[in-house]
This record gives C-alpha cells, structure tokens and sequence, in this order.
C-alpha cells in the first residue's frame, strides 16, 4: 500500500516544469501546517499519488491531459489524520469508510484489539488485508492485549512475532498497553513488546487513564509515547511536560476535548492531536466522523490553522511520518482537502494520493468489501451449556447472606466492588431483579473448555430475560447478564451458535439477534441495517428496565482491563487496586 | 554508544520509588521544551543513563548512594543539539571535544566527508570508531560525496553500502546531497541513495543553496528533508512551507541567524533548528561552540525557551529521535544542562547520559585518543612531480592571447568564471603575480596516476611562493595555488610526502608546514598547536600578498561542488551552470 520511492524521477520533473503534472490545484488559500500560517494564492501540483509542488504559480506544470481543480479562493488543506481509533470492530470496513471519508479522514491509525482476541497474530494479519489497497490510509497498531481474562494469553502475540509484524509498512506501532500493565506489574511480556517496537523505529502508544507523578513518570520511562486520556487541562499539561503527545479524544467512548480550553494561547500545542478513539453510529452516519471533531476545536476557540495542525501535522510528526503525510508539500503524499472557508472543516473535496475520492458526501472511488479467512469465522469454541451450569450454591458465596458483586456506576463503564445481601430458601444464589441484583458470567472462548465464572451485578437495571455478546473489549469470551438462568443460557447458546453476536432473550424468546460472525466482534450486513439493529437493542434494554447511557458499551467493557475498579473473568472477579482474582 | 533498552525495569522502578535514583537534581526552573512554559521547582530523577522522573519533588527517589544537585533556582535544560556540523575534519575528535563540551552540546549529528573521499566506506567506518564510547552522542551522516572531480567517483559509497552502514544505531542519515546534483542531472546515484535512506527510516539532510520555487520544490520531491542555507527571510519562509525542516547556520562558514529575525513572533518556530555547520577555532576556543549560537539567538530577541527548542527539542524531532534526547523527561536520555539563569546559555554543569561531564569550563572525563588504523595514515597516493609538469603550453588557451581563470570573489568563496590577457615570449603560459594571476592545481589522490589539471587564479592575491594542501571539500585531491612552478612543485610534492597537509614554500624554502595525516584531512596535534600554526599560515600567506577573509578557507573550497559557480579538477574547470567541464 505505502511502496514509498523517494527515486521518484517523475516527481522531482514535474516539480522543474519538464514534464506535467495529472493535477493542478489553482489559486487556494493554503494552510501552511508548518509555519502556521494561512497563506493565499497558492497552487498545487500532484504527480502520480504524490504532491511534486506548492507555491504561487503552478500553471507551468498543466499540460494537455491535467485536471485542473479551482480552488478559487477556498483552502486547501492536507487530509486529516486520526491517530488513535478503533476501527476494525462492529462494522465492515468499506462500509465505514463510505462515510468516514467525506469528512475528509485520509489516514486513520487503528488499534486491532478484536481481531486479535479472536484469533492472535492470524487475525491481526486478515485485518491488515481489509485494509490494504483502500482508497486511504489505514495504518495498524499490534495490541498488546493486556487482558484481565487469563484464557487471553494464549491469543498474545509474541514480541518475535511483534518484530515480525512491525516490519509491515502499514504496522506503525505498538498499541495502546493500559499503563498499570506495563509498570506495576513485575511481568517484563509489555516491556518486551515496547523494546522489539523501539528497536524497529516505530511508535509506542499509551494508555495513561488516571495516572499522575511517578505513575505518569514511569510510564513514559517504560517507553510510552502519547497518551489520549487526559481529562483536565492539568492531564494535559501533566502529560506534555512528561513528553508524552497527548491526543485530545472527542467520540464514542469519551468526549475530553474541552480540556484544552483552558491552553489555548498560553501553551504550545504541537505535540498535541484530535482523535476519536473510535466512533458511534452518531459520529459517523451523521457527523462526519473526524470532521466533526476538527470542527468542535475551532468552535472551542483554537484558530483554524491551530485545529487542522492537530489534526494532522501534529499527528504526522509523533508517529514519524511527517515526511510523507501531514502537510502540502513536495514529496508528501497528495492527500488534500479542498475545505469551502477556513473556519469550515466538511470538505467540498476529498483528494487522496491524487485521485478525487469524495465531493460533499459522494464517495467516487470503489469500496469493496473484501472475503474474511475462514479462520475468522470460527471463534466461539465455547460448548453448548445447559442451565445447571449456571447455578450458584450458596457455599459459593465467602461471607454468610452476602454475595460479592460488580456494581456499576452511573456513567456505565466503571465499576466497583460491591456486596448484596441475600437468602435463599434452596440453597442456591438467584438473580433477584426486583433488587437490581442480577446474574453476570464470563464464560472464555480460546480453549474451547468453556470455563466460566457466574458472578453477580447491580447498576444494570434490566427486570426480565437476559442478554448475551461476544463483543468484549480486551478479552475472547462471552459476557451475559440476566434476570433468570433459563434466558441466559438461551442467549449464550444462541451467541455460539452463531459464532459471534449480541442476543436478548425474554422469556425463552429471542427478542433481539445481531451477528457478528467475523471474530465475534464484526459483522458485514449493511451499516445502516446494523445501526437500526443496534439502535433496537439499546431501545428494547431500556424497555427492560435498563437505564444506562449505553447498555450495549457498558457490556463490551465489563470484563476489559481499561477500565477501574472490578471486572469479570472466567476466573472470578479481577481487582485492579488489589490485583487479585476473587469469587463470590 | 546507543543500545535503546526500552525494557528498563530498573529506570520504572525508580520512578515509581521503588529502587533509589542515582542523580537527582533539586528545585530548578525547567525548560519545558514540549509545551514552551518555563516551571518553576521542578526535579529531575535519574537512573543509570536515563531520566526516570520530572516533576514538583524527586526527594522520595533520593537514597544513600544517590547523588544530589542543587539547582536551587538555576535553570534546567536538556543538553544542546547541533543537527548540522563537520567534526571529522582538522582537530582530533578528543581535543575538539574539550572545548565543545562545556559548551552544552551534548549532541553532534555530523557530516563525515573527508574521511570518505580519503577512503570510501572504509574512511566511514573508521570515524565511528573515532566516535564511539564518548562521553557525548555524535551522529553520522553517510556523505553522498557529491564531487565536481570524476576521480572521486572512486571513493563513493554505494546504495548498497548504504543500507548496511544505515543499520548502526549511531548513523542517522545520509549527509547533504548538494540539490544540484540530486535534481539537475539524469544521473540516479543520489536517487538512490535517498531510496535506501527513507526505506532504512532514516533522514535526509539537504543542501538547498540558492534554490527557490521550482527546483526548491523539486529538491523535496527528490526526498530532502532539511536545509541549512537559508540566508534571507524569505529562504526561510519559502523551506518551511516546502516541508523542510530549516536548520539556521551561524558558524565557521557563514553566519545567517539574522534572517530569522524578521519572523520572531510572526510564525512557529517548531521546524526551525539552530545549527554550526562547522566550527573554525575561535568558535570553539573562545566562544563555547554551540552555546554562542544559542546565545546569539537570544540577543537577536527569541525567548530563552524559544532558542533553547531550536537548540534541542526541534532538531531532535526533526532526526525522529525525540523520544530519546532533546527533552527533559522520563525515559530520555539524561543529558542535562544546569544553567545559571535563563537567559544565559553557558552553563554551570553538563551532564550527558546522567555523568557530570563538565563543570564551568573543567571537563571532568576522559577523552582518548584512538589510533587510526593504517589505512587512514596512506591517502595520498600522488606520485612526485617534476617542475615541467605544471608547464601550460600556449597551444592550451582555447582563445589567442587570453587564458580562462577562476576569479575568486571578494568572500573568498564563490568563483566566478574570467579570461586574463596574456603575453608569452617562451610559448608556455606563465603565472603573473604582480596582475594577481596565479597558477592553481588539482591533483587527484584517488587513482595513484596523479592526474592534474593547471588552470589560473585570481583575486588570491600571493606576490610570492606556493601553497598546497589536500584539505579538499568534497574532493579527494590536492589543490595548490603559487606564483612559480618551483615553489609549487615544492609545496604539492611535500603534501605528498606528508600523505597529507598544508604546505607553504617561498623561494624553495618551507615557510608553513601543517600535517594532516590522517585521511589529508586531520591532524593529531594539540589543538591549541594546530590553531597557532593555522593562524601562522594565515598570517604569512597575508604577509605574501593574500588579503581575503580566510585564504585557508578559500583553499579549502576551490574544488567544492558546493559552492558556484566555477571550480577546479584534475580534468580542468567545472561550471555550475553548464555543467560541463572546460580548460584554458
């Protein structure tokens, strides 16, 4: 995909005016990424995929067979750069390209946690095939996969393999590696994989959620390099002084932006980018993805030059490849925007590597969905369970007429340790929905044994039937929560059966089914179809009694290792502050 | 000298408190180079070669063994980066780091020509040996060896080559490719060689003198990241918007760190470095190197931090090696400046690689020296020659009564192409001092067969006697200037029994005699020697008539590609613009 050939013969004569260029771009108003300045009446000239000038007058370089585009006044600006998303989960990806890229995204740089879960090194390298020869750049990070579920280490990439894979021009780094993995702990397997990453030139990125001082300190003397959850200005500053690139996340999980209000003019903001973390359906049917995080900068305050910087030289620069993306310059790659007026960051045009791929929402070039291996097809080796297996005899509990249990927050991700009260008459513990008292189990599907922990939940607020998905972050198993055993096993049997998905039942019914057959975690039915699916879901749980912000998000995140204070294994309870696995 | 362990258990464990430091320095003002700010009471913990922590208080890190810096209040900097110099020529490395050291400079990334026209890649290899295991990091460019002399072609580092020399840590990237040569010709060989440099994930250094618009353009599109001769506002402008990085270059060679003046506070400085290009003795003798540079760069009216980013953080970025120098924080090297207050830039204490390396002006390391191996001691295989060998029949001036010649301007580096009248009773072209018309000679020392060319010379200025050397820029030759062939044959033969020097005859009698053994290019005398007898030369060579600014220095550079617009070679003189080669 990126066959970089700085022997560009074609390029250095195009630019010297002897032979002529495939585009010209005429008389735009540029952003200059790298002075900071906006500068008017510039020109563009583009060879093949690649910009071979900029400057007052390109008209020398228009021959018989150029395009030409008038900017007429308009900006032209490179393409913007996500640095940090997730985006080989729930949709296809061609379908999520269709709209991510009039919005004017022409790199993205993904975490492929899933695909890895679901299948290790194998799965990372069908990911890389999805993405190469697309119409953009899609640039992959290896995942650590710091898992809480113990099943998971059979999934890990190895730092031989790591080695291997960095080799990929496409695989720019190693991902996000939460921090408390990597520095408090006295296993060396993330420094391993950080030292084969520096050892290859390439990036470290990190995953510094609440961490501050010496934590913060010894994070980035572990090697991590940027981090994208500051949420507070003093994250920021905090981060920045410690070296880090901090990478301001504004999407689906989290919306921190706002946090550099309090910077803006006082500090430099170079090492600084926008990114998503990954999109909701919202972000991205409606909003135009990245673009609509650019846009909410300059909203903030940050001039416009200041926002598309961090939008793309900023992140060009952290990852080293400022000189073949990020800017319009000579030898970059010809990833331009034509954007209507500074202030206005939905391109009238998107060009990539010189070809007009998208005007306003018109994609022009083909995205074609391309067949998963059918290695990816098969990731739920977890046998068929019968409801007995989720029994839970009141000798499992440690203290009389308690039972431990994960109680979620408000906010829906964190949660924290809690204890019911309970009595039973049959000597088993039951789900009592009437209390919000309701059965959670992980059950781990790398082995193939099926073994699993039913343990107990409060915060999730659902009064009947159960729920069931293999769409869970940073770990290969399924979690289901449910009101009675019957619509739990009905919706774990149904989840493995279809090798992957996310299933309610009610009553011995089911009431709502996505598939997600590719890893267990991505589906190829068509995205619109899959939001109104997934819009059902949310919709039908709320009807249930549930009254999180996002149901569907508060389940893929119970069992990660991101997220404090207590999370479900097949091994029991994880506590990050104790670092222990715990029962009932 | 930089083996990378990421996986540095000890330095993590440091940070979070859990093992001691062994330096830590207390309550300075930090220059934080990442955000700009200057912060009060900060701390620095240092474990081994690396820095662990940054911030309020590093006491918790202070053990029985751990040494204790009290800033109190001076400033805390991280160690200056020259992006662009030549240290391998002249001094012996050992005695040119006594003096750079206290300077600040804690890192050279320096050009290494002249022991490559002296001996190929062997010559490459044996300046790092020179460089390794020093108390400061020094970065190797591969010169592309761009040459107005067809014998050099000889000694050039292939693509090949290149990519195995690019696979050593402390080799960062190819050296300055003069842009001429990369975009003006048909001939690939600097093609590909950035070819192997950007596919190795190393930098492209540029030399962009007097491009503009299309061939600056041109040049970028070649690959070139970088360029130090901006000389005019405008050059600099027109760089950075091109994508180059800007290295501004007050040094030896020319001082043009004004022209940034008019763009203080107009523009981000973030891709602007400072740099030497070089240093002649009173730079390092007297003035600290670097630090002047630097100091200068405040004078002129940029703000400490602001000198001080170009001066670490902007180069360092620029090479892709931010996350290991130019900053002070966790997991960068400790290379650390304590300076008295922050508008001053000599400072009190250096420390390089967590080592106090100099005090003041008190260099507290060993600096060996290091044998050269033998192959370095013989490079000037120029067999002796006979007075009649410089006879210039008549028959050789392609116009009757006229003879071709360089005239040297007024700087003493640029040549201008001229025709001097001239009258012969004897049939041969004779020198004429008392018109400033002297012979000059260039022998190549590639081939053994010594093969010269006798072209004339004027705006020199000597009345009497001859002088050659075979410090040669970007040739490997001897070049001689004189005002009889006697004393020339004298000088040439002398430099030849010498394997290398320079050589000042008047009358048969050797006035100045400078060795330079080691590749022609460099000496292993006290500096302090060196630098009398070179003032020596001067002096006299003023005494015989000279009057140019540095008549060494114009030696130096008669045969230089770098440099228009007509210079000599053993098969005549080159003319930039024509690219040709032409006699008398």
């Amino acid at each position: 995909m990126f066959p970089y050939n700085a022997h560009n013969r074609r390029l250095l004569e195009t630019a010297l005016g002897n032979e002529p260029a495939d585009l010209v771009i005429k008389d735009g108003v540029l952003m200059d990424v790298y002075t900071g300045r906006v500068v008017p009446h510039r020109s563009v000239a583009v060879a093949g995929r690649w910009i071979a000038y900029v400057g007052p007058d390109a008209d020398y370089a228009i021959g018989d067979r150029t395009s030409v585009i008038e900017a007429d006044g308009r900006v032209i600006a490179p393409g913007f750069i996500d640095p940090h998303t997730h985006i080989a989960n729930f949709w296809n990806i061609a379908d999520f390209l269709r709209y991510a890229i009039p919005g004017g995204t022409t790199t993205y740089v993904t975490e492929v946690e899933g695909f890895c879960f679901a299948s290790g090194a194998e799965g990372f390298r069908a990911f890389l095939d999805q993405v190469r020869d697309r119409p953009v750049k899609i640039y992959c990070l290896i995942p650590p996969m710091v898992s809480a579920s113990p099943a998971a280490a059979a999934r890990f990439i190895t730092a031989e393999e790591t080695g291997k894979l960095l080799r990929d021009e496409q695989v720019i780094g190693l991902g996000e590696s939460y921090w408390q993995s990597a520095i408090l702990t006295p296993d060396d397997r993330i420094l391993h994989l950080i030292q084969e990453t520096v050892k290859a030139g390439k990036s470290v990125q990190g995953h510094a959620a609440g961490a501050a001082d010496r934590r913060l300190a010894a994070y980035a003397a572990a090697g991590a390099t940027s981090c994208h959850e500051a949420v507070s200005a003093e994250d920021v500053l905090n981060r920045l002084e410690m070296g880090y690139c901090v990478m301001l996340r504004e999407g689906h999980v989290r919306k921190d932006l706002e946090s550099i209000r309090p910077l803006i003019g006082t500090i430099d903001l170079g090492r600084c980018a926008l990114s998503t973390d990954g999109a909701d359906a919202e972000l991205l049917l409606s909003q135009g993805y990245f673009t609509d995080v650019v846009q909410k900068a300059v909203a903030m305050g940050l001039k416009p030059i200041e926002a598309i910087r961090m939008a793309t030289l900023n992140p060009a620069a952290h990852f080293g490849l400022d000189h073949l993306i990020g800017g319009i310059a000579p030898g970059r790659f010809a990833d331009i925007l034509i954007l209507p007026a500074p202030g206005i960051m939905k391109p009238d045009m998107v060009i990539s590597e010189g070809q007009v791929i998208a005007e306003k929402d018109k994609i022009l070039v083909p995205l074609p969905r391309v067949p998963h291996p059918d290695q990816l097809l098969k990731t739920v080796p977890v046998p068929l369970i019968a409801p007995e297996k989720l029994t839970v005899p009141l000798a499992a509990c440690s203290k009389p007429g308690a039972v431990r249990t994960m109680d979620i927050q408000a906010n829906g991700l964190v949660a924290r340790e809690g204890s019911a009260r309970i009595s039973s008459s049959t000597g088993t513990v039951l789900a009592d929905p009437e209390q919000d008292l309701l059965k959670i189990v992980f059950i781990e599907r790398v082995s193939g044994s099926g073994e699993r922990f039913v343990g107990f939940v409060r915060g999730w607020g659902q009064k009947r039937g159960a729920v069931a998905s293999s769409l869970v972050w940073d770990a290969a198993g399924i979690v289901a929560i449910g009101a009675d055993d019957l619509d739990l096993v009905q919706a774990i049997n149904r989840v493995t059966e279809l090798q992957g998905g996310t299933v309610l039942t009610v009553g011995g019914e089911i009431v709502c089914e996505i598939p997600f057959p590719i890893g267990g975690y991505s589906s190829d039915r068509r995205i619109e179809d899959l939001t109104a699916e997934a819009s059902d879901l949310q919709k039908t749980l709320g009807d249930l009694g549930s009254n999180l912000p996002s149901p569907r998000l508060t389940l893929e995140t119970l069992a990660s290792a991101a997220i404090p204070f207590i999370r479900i294994t097949e091994k029991g309870y994880f506590r990050f502050r104790e670092n222990d696995y715990v029962g009932l």
